[in-house]
C-alpha cells in the first residue's frame, strides 16, 4: 500500500492494532511509537484509521488516554512563556450557539494580572468560532506568528490567534483523519485534541467549559461529565491545575447569534451590561480562572474581583487594546454601529400567546449558518454582518405575534429559510414556564472532588 | 486524501461506517456501495480499514453477511458451468497441518461421476497449501486460464488451480488491507472472504472442512462451530447445499509434512493405505460430497462407493488423468521415489519412555516452514523436498530412544531449529494415554440441524 511503509514499521503499527482491538491496556511507549511514526508519514492512513476506530469501540484508560495527549502535545511546538513573570492560565469551549465567552474572559482575566495566551479555532456546523467573530472587527489580524503573539501577550496580558502550523501537528493530521473515517466520537480522542493543544499554549491551568443540551456536542450531561472528568485527570497527569465547569447549551447562550452581533454583546457584557446569561457564564469562568490564576484565594472573591475589573472599565479597556494590538480598529468598540452591518432585517414572531417551552439550540446554530454566518464546510468563508437576535428565552411569556427573534440578513431566500427553522425550532405551549435549567450544571476538579 | 473520492462516495462511505459503528444493521444496498466502490478504487483505504475494524468489534447479522459474501462474489467473474451435465461440488479446508485431504478427494469425487472444479490456495505460516503440494509433482500446472481450467474439467471430472484475477477481486483487495490493519480475525469476515471465492466457481454444492485444535486458526471448537454455522447458513442463503465438518487439528493429519512427502501419502491413500486418520477424514468427506452432488442417497452410500472406488483404482486412475492433463509428470505416482527428495534425514527421538500425550501442532507445522517447506511470508519460494515423518500419533506408547519423527532436510543449521521445535512440542508422559480426541468433531448441516 504506502510505499514508505518499512516492514518493521507495519510490524509494529499492526501489534498496536491487534492490542487495542483486543481490549489490552497500550504502553507509553506504543501509543508514542504510533503517533510519532504517523507524524512523520511513516504509518499509513490505513492502518491509523483501523486503530482509531478500535478506540472509538474499545476506550482508552486513563493512562492511555495521557499518554496520547502527550505524545501528541510533544509532536510539535510547545510554547515556552517561562519568560513571563504572570501565571498563564487559558479557557476551552466545547463550542456551542452565541457563545462569545472567549472575546469576554481574556481582557477580563488579563486585567487581573493573569496572562491569557488563547489559541482558537473557527465555527464549523452549527457552532461558532472565536476567530471568526474576532474577524468580525475590521482590521483584526488572528493569523500572528509565534513571536507576535508573545509581543502582545507580553504587551497586555492576552492574545488571541489561530493554530499554527507548528502547534501539535499530530492533531491536525489525526482530526482531518477521524473527520472521513467516522472516529471523531470518542471522548478519549476528544480529550487528546482538545488538551494537546490547550498545553502547547505553555499554560499553568486551564478551566474547560463543557456544553451539554441540545445545542451542545455532548447532548447529555453524563456525556459532557464524563468528558469533563476525562480532561480535568488527563491536565492533572499532565501536572496542570485544570477545572471543568458543566454549563447549559439547551438555548444559545445570550441573545446575539452571529459574528458581528456577538461582538457588540460582548462590549455590552464589558460594559457591565449585557444578557444575564451570558454575564454570568463569564464571570463563573473568570472567577475560576483567577482562582486557579493565584490572583483569587476563593472562586467566590475571583468573582468579585471580575466584577469590580468590569465596573472599573479595566476590562473593556484591556480588550481595547488587544485589538489594537492585533490590528484591529478600535474605533468598532466605541462604537458598535460601525461593525459590518446586514442590509435588511426581519421579524419571526410567535402565532399563539403562551410560554416558550423549549428552543431546538442546535437548529438555531443552523439558521445562522443557513444565513451565510457559519460554516457547512471548512472551506465555506463567512458573512460578518448576518445573524439572529432572540428577544424571548426559555420560559419567557409570549404573547400572539410577539416578536420572538429578528433576522439580520443579506439574501431573502437565506433568511426564508432561517426563519422557517427559528419557527420551527420554538415550542411556545400554553402550559406553565418549564424549570429553568441552572446554568453551571456542575464543577468537576479532580477525581472525585465535584462541586 | 485519496484524490479519487469524490464528496458524494465519501459522504456515503462514512454513513456506512458510522452505522456499523453504531450496532446498525446494513442493507443489502449500503454493504454493495461499499463493496463495488472500494473494488473500483473509489474509496480509499483509510475508510475501508476502520470500517473492518467496526465490523471485527460490532459483527455482522446473517444477512449482512450474506450480502457481503454476494457483493464480493460478484465483484469479479463466476464461472459458468452449465454446460457440464454433471452435479458441481467442491471441498474447502480452513488449514492445517499435513492436510493433504484435497489432492485425494478432487479425484476420488471425480470418479463418482461428481465435476469438482476445484480453486485453492497457498501455505502461509504454520499451515500449507494444496498449491504448493501439487507444484512438488514436476511439471503439474496450478495457473490454468479458465478455457484451461474448463478443458481439463469437461475432460476428467476434476481440476485444480490457483485463484485468478478474474475470480472475486473484492477479496483480493479486501484480504491484503486486512492483513495489515487487524481486521483478519472476524468469522463473518472469514466467511465471507471463503464463500464468495468457493461460490465464484460456479458450485452446486460444497463441503467445509473446519478445523480445530492447536494447529488449526480457530483453537476452539466453540469458534469453530460458530464460523461453520455461519458459513453453511450463508451458503444456504445463497441456494447453495452446505454441510460443514468440524474436524480436529489437535495433531497433524496423517504422517507426512511437506509438499513431496504429502504427495506420497496421497498416493498411498488412493492406492488404499495410509494412514487411517487421513484415510478416515477423506472418505468421510467424500461421503459428503457424494450425498450433497446426488450420487449417493446416504452419507453412508457415499461413504461405500469412496471406499469402492479406491479399491477399485478408480480414484488412482483419475489422479492420474488429472496430473497429465495439467501438465505433471505421471511417472512419479507410479513411482514416488521419482519425486523431488531431500539430501539428508535425521531422527528426533523421545527421551524418555511412555505415551505420546500432545503434539504443539502449530509448532509442528512451523517446523516445516523453518526446513523451508513453508512460507513465512507470502513471497517466501518453498523448498518440495523437504519435512518430516511422524512416526508417532498421540496416546501412542513410546519407549526411550525410540523415534518420534524423521526431519527431511538440505540445510543442518535449518534441521538443528527443526528439531528443536519438534522435541519442544512432542510431550510425552507416563500416565495413561489420554481418550483421543474425535477424527470428526461435530456436522453442522443448516441452521439448527447438528449431527
Amino acid at each position: 500500500m504506502s510505499p514508505k511503509t518499512s516492514p518493521l514499521e507495519t510490524f509494529r503499527a499492526i501489534d498496536v492494532i491487534r492490542k487495542k482491538r483486543d481490549g489490552v491496556e497500550l504502553s507509553q511507549a506504543e501509543i508514542e511509537g504510533l503517533v510519532n511514526a504517523y507524524t512523520l508519514g511513516n504509518i499509513p492512513d490505513y492502518q491509523v484509521s483501523a486503530w482509531l476506530m478500535a478506540v472509538v469501540l474499545k476506550g482508552m484508560t486513563r493512562p492511555e488516554t495521557a499518554a496520547l495527549t502527550d505524545a501528541m502535545l510533544h509532536s510539535g511546538d510547545v510554547l515556552d512563556l517561562s519568560a513571563l513573570s504572570a501565571r498563564k492560565v487559558d479557557k476551552h469551549s466545547t463550542g456551542g450557539v452565541g457563545d462569545k465567552t472567549s472575546l469576554v474572559l481574556a481582557p477580563l482575566v488579563a486585567a487581573a494580572g493573569i496572562a491569557v495566551p488563547m489559541i482558537s479555532g473557527r465555527g464549523l456546523g452549527h457552532t461558532g468560532g472565536t476567530l471568526d467573530k474576532l474577524e468580525a472587527i475590521p482590521g483584526f489580524n488572528v493569523n500572528l506568528s509565534v513571536a507576535e503573539f508573545r509581543r502582545v501577550l507580553e504587551t497586555c496580558g492576552c492574545a488571541m490567534i489561530g493554530q499554527t502550523a507548528e502547534i501539535a501537528p499530530a492533531d491536525r493530521k489525526l482530526y482531518a483523519l477521524r473527520d472521513v473515517t467516522g472516529t471523531v466520537e470518542s471522548p478519549y480522542l476528544i480529550c487528546a485534541s482538545i488538551m494537546s493543544k490547550k498545553l502547547a499554549e505553555g499554560i499553568d491551568a486551564l478551566v474547560l467549559d463543557v456544553k451539554t443540551g441540545s445545542g451542545a456536542f455532548m447532548k447529555t450531561e453524563k456525556d459532557a461529565a464524563f468528558l469533563a472528568g476525562l480532561m480535568v485527570e488527563t491536565g492533572e497527569r499532565m501536572g496542570k491545575k485544570v477545572v471543568a465547569l458543566i454549563t447549559d447549551m439547551d438555548q444559545p447562550l445570550g441573545n446575539k447569534i452571529g459574528n458581528a452581533l456577538e461582538v457588540i454583546e460582548v462590549v455590552e457584557v464589558l460594559r457591565g451590561g449585557g444578557p444575564e446569561d451570558l454575564r454570568e457564564i463569564c464571570l463563573e469562568l473568570a472567577a475560576w480562572m483567577l482562582h486557579l490564576g493565584g490572583v483569587a484565594k476563593t472562586v467566590a472573591e475571583g468573582r468579585q474581583q471580575s466584577v469590580e475589573l468590569i465596573s472599573s472599565g479595566k476590562a473593556l479597556k484591556k480588550f481595547q487594546q488587544m485589538v489594537e494590538l492585533q490590528g484591529g480598529n478600535v474605533g468598532v468598540i466605541d462604537d458598535t454601529k460601525r461593525l459590518p452591518q446586514a442590509r435588511h432585517t426581519l421579524q419571526v414572531s410567535s402565532a399563539n400567546a403562551g410560554y416558550l417551552a423549549s428552543m431546538q439550540c442546535e437548529q438555531i446554530g443552523t439558521a445562522c449558518v443557513i444565513l451565510g454566518g457559519g460554516r457547512e464546510r471548512k472551506e465555506d468563508s463567512v458573512d460578518p454582518a448576518v445573524g439572529i437576535v432572540l428577544h424571548k428565552k426559555v420560559g419567557d411569556r409570549v404573547a400572539a405575534g410577539e416578536p420572538l427573534a429578528t433576522i439580520y440578513y443579506n439574501s431573502e431566500a437565506q433568511a426564508a429559510r432561517a426563519r422557517q427553522l427559528i419557527e420551527a425550532s420554538c415550542l411556545v405551549t400554553d402550559e406553565a414556564p418549564p424549570t429553568r435549567r441552572p446554568l453551571v450544571h456542575r464543577v468537576i476538579q479532580k477525581s472525585g472532588e465535584k462541586h
